[in-house]
């Protein structure tokens, strides 16, 4: 970072910071009207969200809720949501992020001549940061706040991030954590020379491809989310997609927690439905690994992990997905459960060191093999 | 990485080499007498694990078993032995490194005519991997075998790894991700002007820290282990300290898991006792959290969080270990006990959000309030 990130104030900053004020100055009017001020929020519960079949993501509805003062049963929640709003502005005054424990922190003291806390637990201000993103629809990153990171990356382009300018083709076998926060105003892509995204979900699946120098030979960008993908390497991707334009290809264990990594790059998750505009992906392509993978790759019988009663319960409730109702996607997840058993990427080392990196992705490139 | 890894064999690959080769020497010459067979290894058992007080790190001892092929209970694991080093040897020929789940998959295959497995899971190969590591006396590292990395850091030291060199201190908000293999052979101290290192045990402290360009004020080099330190992350600290001779402050939470964290930091785990010579850091110093930081700091009530039943009897454990029998250590886990809570490093930030940055650390340096 070239200068201190405290200097700085984005026009990003300066819109949410105008929204988190027009909230106190609403509830700050009704005050001075001697009116109960209350606080609306977009319900986050199951019955308000749903998968948009046009756009193809989870979306949250328009069903709002009333948070009021003057209500035994929601004083201390309102309390909570404008000590949270008042946090999140001194971090966008200030030009800091912290994590949503250290708000937390911030957050929590003991209110004068009681002994209630503001906060007793992380249990308790979590939530209220999820109230205030939908309220002043705002991202938590741009309320300054963030997850733990997750995720690397390498390749064939070029960043700057809060003044830095790095090259992803030069990062060794260790390469660049994916920041927290991949916001526009911090991250900016600076050149790029990639022609799609390889993302991985395994860490020890991505040193195998660096090391072998995949993104090189096929000029593209390497990324693994360590997992299910934190929010940083979801908003990357999904910038990635949109500014660069650049088609993503995605590799799983073939299991259905793999296919349900996949699944929250492809349309989002039902828990975080009202972020999915800007998280997620809709046309990230499934590259595998697919149960028919087996026998194409004529795959030992080593590579095989028999499945679990959880597996196959798993599976049957991804088949009822609405987003996976499509023939190929039933026809897929049914091959798995036919086949009796998993394969995770690792397995393809049965077969070589290297198969992974010079035949089974290059074929289902070449192919054209994937599911979307 | 400039050039493919495959390219080149280190001296340092050709003498582990050579060491695989004469255990497999060895083991043919008996083959070739008709003899019995056997790999003498040295017992990693607790009986054989023992605090060197002079040398402050846990040391493997010298007792040795013998594994015989003809011998029912020992037959399995000598062939498994015997695969394993084989398939560290292709790695060092083929100049590839594979995880150890990357390995068993390797390793896994159906004996010719039989329905038997050399390995049904890792849970077989891992301890045989271990085995290997004590009987040719050689680190997973240097057998191309790693496992999952974690950790971050940047600040002012430049590093080649693998033919690419990397500034540390241009590494934007994400910082480099530590690489799970460490080497001298990979990895290279290529320019150093820090003067101490600052390893947080939190990744969000660590970010905090980062906004704040600590590093750039203090001249350091700002590295998170997040949580307990991988194997990467100790064998770069333990390089940084004897190569850069620069001393290394460890920031951990201030409870018992936090001590624990540091503690094999500085003088090793019981498991992995005959790795202390090439990982523990002894004289890495403990700058806190401190039972002691919440008077000297007149935190408030918000920091703290009452000791569970399980911390309580942790820290009895702790008061226990040998090295931590000095007045000192014994101190400072008893008032963490008489405290009666624990308090996390992220609790600074119910001070503001900047004090760790601005007033906490620098004042325990400035003060040299640390322990060893």
């Amino acid at each position: 970072m070239a200068a201190k990130t405290k200097a700085k104030k984005t026009e990003r900053d300066a819109a949410t910071l105008s929204k988190i004020e027009k909230l106190a100055k609403g509830v700050l009017a009704e005050v001075t009207k001697g009116k109960n001020p209350a606080v609306e929020i977009r319900t986050r519960t199951l019955t308000n969200v749903s998968f948009n079949e046009k756009k193809k993501i989870i979306e949250l509805g328009d069903r709002v809720q009333s948070r009021e003062f003057f209500n035994t049963a929601m004083a201390r929640k309102f309390m909570q949501t404008l000590i949270v709003a008042k946090g999140c502005k001194t971090l966008l005054d200030e030009g800091k992020t912290v994590s949503i424990r250290q708000l937390f922190y911030m957050s929590k003291h003991t209110l004068k001549g009681t002994t209630e806390n503001t906060f007793e637990d992380q249990s308790e201000s979590d939530p209220v940061i999820e109230d205030l993103e939908v309220t002043v629809d705002a991202l938590r990153e741009e309320l300054h706040l963030f997850a733990n990171k997750r995720g690397l990356v390498v390749g064939k382009l070029s960043v700057n991030d809060s003044g830095d300018t790095i090259d992803l083709a030069h990062m060794g076998s260790g390469g660049w954590g994916i920041p927290s926060i991949c916001e526009p105003d911090r991250l900016k892509f600076v050149n790029n020379s990639a022609e799609f995204i390889l993302c991985v979900e395994k860490q020890a699946v991505w040193h195998r491809l660096n090391e072998d120098r995949f993104w090189e030979d096929h000029n593209c960008i390497l990324m693994t989310s360590e997992g299910q993908a934190a929010r940083g390497a979801r908003r990357l991707l999904q910038r990635m997609a949109t500014e660069l334009k650049l088609p993503i290809y995605v590799l799983v264990d073939n299991d259905p927690w793999g296919l349900y990594i996949y699944s929250v790059l492809k349309q989002g998750s039902i828990n975080l439905a009202y972020e999915s505009m800007r998280m997620a992906v809709p046309n990230v392509r499934f590259l595998g690994m697919s149960a028919f993978d087996y026998k194409k790759f004529t795959m030992p019988a080593a590579a095989e992990i028999k499945l679990t009663k959880e597996d196959i319960a798993r599976a049957e409730q991804m088949k009822n997905y609405p987003w996976f109702k499509d023939k190929k996607w039933q026809r897929e997840i049914q091959a798995t459960v036919d086949n009796g058993f998993k394969m995770e990427v690792d397995a393809l080392l049965t077969k070589s060191i290297s198969f992974i990196t010079e035949e089974y992705i290059p074929k289902k490139l070449r192919d054209r093999d994937y599911l979307q």
